[in-house]
């Protein structure tokens, strides 16, 4: 059998769960490769995945005999059939988080389940560990970052709007090998870039500008996420301090993030550097990153959490001054025995474009 | 105070609801404009909005002193701050289909809630008729859509790829007065046509492809939603007849549209034009458009449901010949009290690009 199943069918029984539905799209897709809409249950007997007929096709290429899962059209189900899925599980898991009260109320009757129980994000830890597939579909969407980067380096010009530059980026990554973007691309240039989260507005750019990029593209579904601040023209003398405290930091934590290192910790290590430098961070250190794009781990100063190896996370420091400007760098990374990899390799000294 | 939650009110006091939490963030907007992260809470005594601080100054800005909502950031509140808010209520609303079961638990003990009660779509009811102002946004969007339209059968050449198409209809409607894309732009050319929800491809347009586009944007939020199936080089004769059933029945269908017309016998009298020349239809002929793409109601053979002035749907027949092409003629419509007003008016004729 499919092993990711294999291996959750056996926290099940840890669990004295006898059967589950599965509703959130990404823990399907990590079990199956199936990305369309449907609810995957494991019963006593067998997986079962229910989808429509626009999914048919698509849902009987993408598995394989070893997967062991039985696809059916909603239409071709009686009521009969729901009702006998579930016989026998006295003890049936569901997705707390991801199914609305709405469709509980009517799996509880349709399936006619004894007990249903919540299961606590059990797949969404189980995703925190990456198999090599996993890794490598997440090292091939940073290549294409990277390459992005590359090339948005040479196509921005003092003048254009922030939007043209973020739509350049999204072109280049589904025209070169990405399936899909991993989050609406930040182009935040001039004051803007002193908003965590901006969106790309009508803003042209202009001279001494700095411009944060955070951009990120998908590969087999896995993500990329990737930051840089880069100078128009040239770089402002007053930015450089605050462009060099947030690298000197970024690197610090590229060189501390390994196996057993400590998330909390970590992140205590920004926030005191910062403070020593009279500044604070208005948002978390970093993030897992896998299908999708914000997962466990979350990396913050209440996060008692221990890496292991083949985790990826981002590592983001950044430092935001209202109404003048921001610096971010954030890489992804992958953690390993005994120390760590950074699989987004765009350069990180001062970048200047435009000229 | 604002006219829609006072409506609102009426209702739930008829309901026999001394209070509502409402989580369906596209409720909120209707409801208050608010477009951010953050739950809308009406209690015996006032109306609630509670967010966090990144969307506190833009909520603060789009509230007026007539819409009585106190806003708060939930940092601010406390346990007995929760628990506050719905005293003396026996029975308070929510939205099933728009709250996780585990948020339902959340907030049944976080606001020590009595009877905690379904509202079936209450709200979604209510934004079937459109308001002036809601229709005048629709109709921006429509008009952007057209000039896209325009725009797009002048840049089309043969040898472009689908994808490279669906770009430049998103850039345009961004750079052009858009607050965003209604949905992800379909374009479908040749064998790719056949299928009605295909997505862009690497495909290049070839001589004598069908192009099928399904393209809508946003203006404050309102959807527009056009589709048009037009030919790169040339009409193939046998493509002609495919076109002209799926016009024919599309401008009938414009006719029929109008207050106290029923949805279902206007469906059947497409399917049964279509069951006479040999074909049927795979998807439903229309929905409601506003602040969803897709909403109340829904068009198909099935809804007895009769139109009133003021809603706005789709009206969309297509045909799909496995393997072969297809044909989708789609516009935005607005219902009137003895007729319909077309708000997409992009022309339906054989259209031929490329050349």
């Amino acid at each position: 059998m499919n092993e990711k199943i294999e291996a959750l069918r056996e926290k099940l029984k840890n669990l004295d769960l006898q059967g589950m539905i599965i509703t959130n799209p990404v823990n399907i897709r990590y079990l199956t490769n199936i990305n369309a809409e449907g609810v995957l249950l494991l019963t006593r007997r067998e997986n079962v995945y229910i989808t429509d007929g626009r999914y048919m096709e698509k849902v009987n290429n993408t598995l394989t005999i070893n997967d062991e899962i039985i696809v059916y059209d909603f239409k071709e189900l009686s009521r009969e059939d729901y009702e006998n899925f579930f016989t026998f599980c006295e003890n049936v898991g569901f997705e707390e988080a991801n199914l609305t009260y709405a469709k509980y109320k009517e799996y509880m009757h349709k399936y006619k389940i004894n007990n249903f129980e919540e299961t606590e994000g059990l797949l969404e830890k189980m995703r925190i560990v990456k198999k090599e597939e996993e890794i490598d579909s997440i090292k091939k969407a940073c290549i294409i970052t990277d390459n992005c980067f590359e090339y948005i380096k040479k196509f921005i010009k003092i003048g254009m709007t922030e939007k043209e530059i973020a739509f350049e980026i999204e072109k280049f990554f589904l025209m070169n090998g990405a399936d899909g973007l991993a989050f609406d691309t930040i182009v935040a240039s001039g004051v803007n870039s002193s908003m965590p989260h901006a969106i790309p507005t009508d803003k042209k750019i202009e001279d001494g500008d700095p411009i944060t990029i955070d951009m990120g593209c998908r590969y087999n579904g896995y993500c990329s996420d990737m930051t840089r601040t880069i100078f128009a023209g040239h770089v402002p003398v007053y930015m450089k301090p605050v462009y060099d405290l947030v690298l000197k930091n970024q690197l610090r934590v590229l060189e501390e993030l390994k196996e057993g290192a400590n998330l909390k910790l970590i992140s205590k290590g920004v926030d005191s550097d910062f403070k020593l430098n009279g500044v604070s961070m208005v948002h978390s250190l970093g993030h897992g990153v896998g299908l999708d794009i914000h997962e466990y781990p979350f990396i913050n100063s209440k996060n008692d959490f221990v890496l292991k190896e083949n985790m990826v996370v981002t590592d983001e420091p950044g430092i935001y001054i209202p109404g003048r400007f921001g610096v971010r760098i954030e890489d992804t990374v992958l953690i390993t025995k005994y120390s760590s990899q950074n699989l987004t390799m765009s350069e990180k000294g001062y970048v200047v474009v435009g000229v």
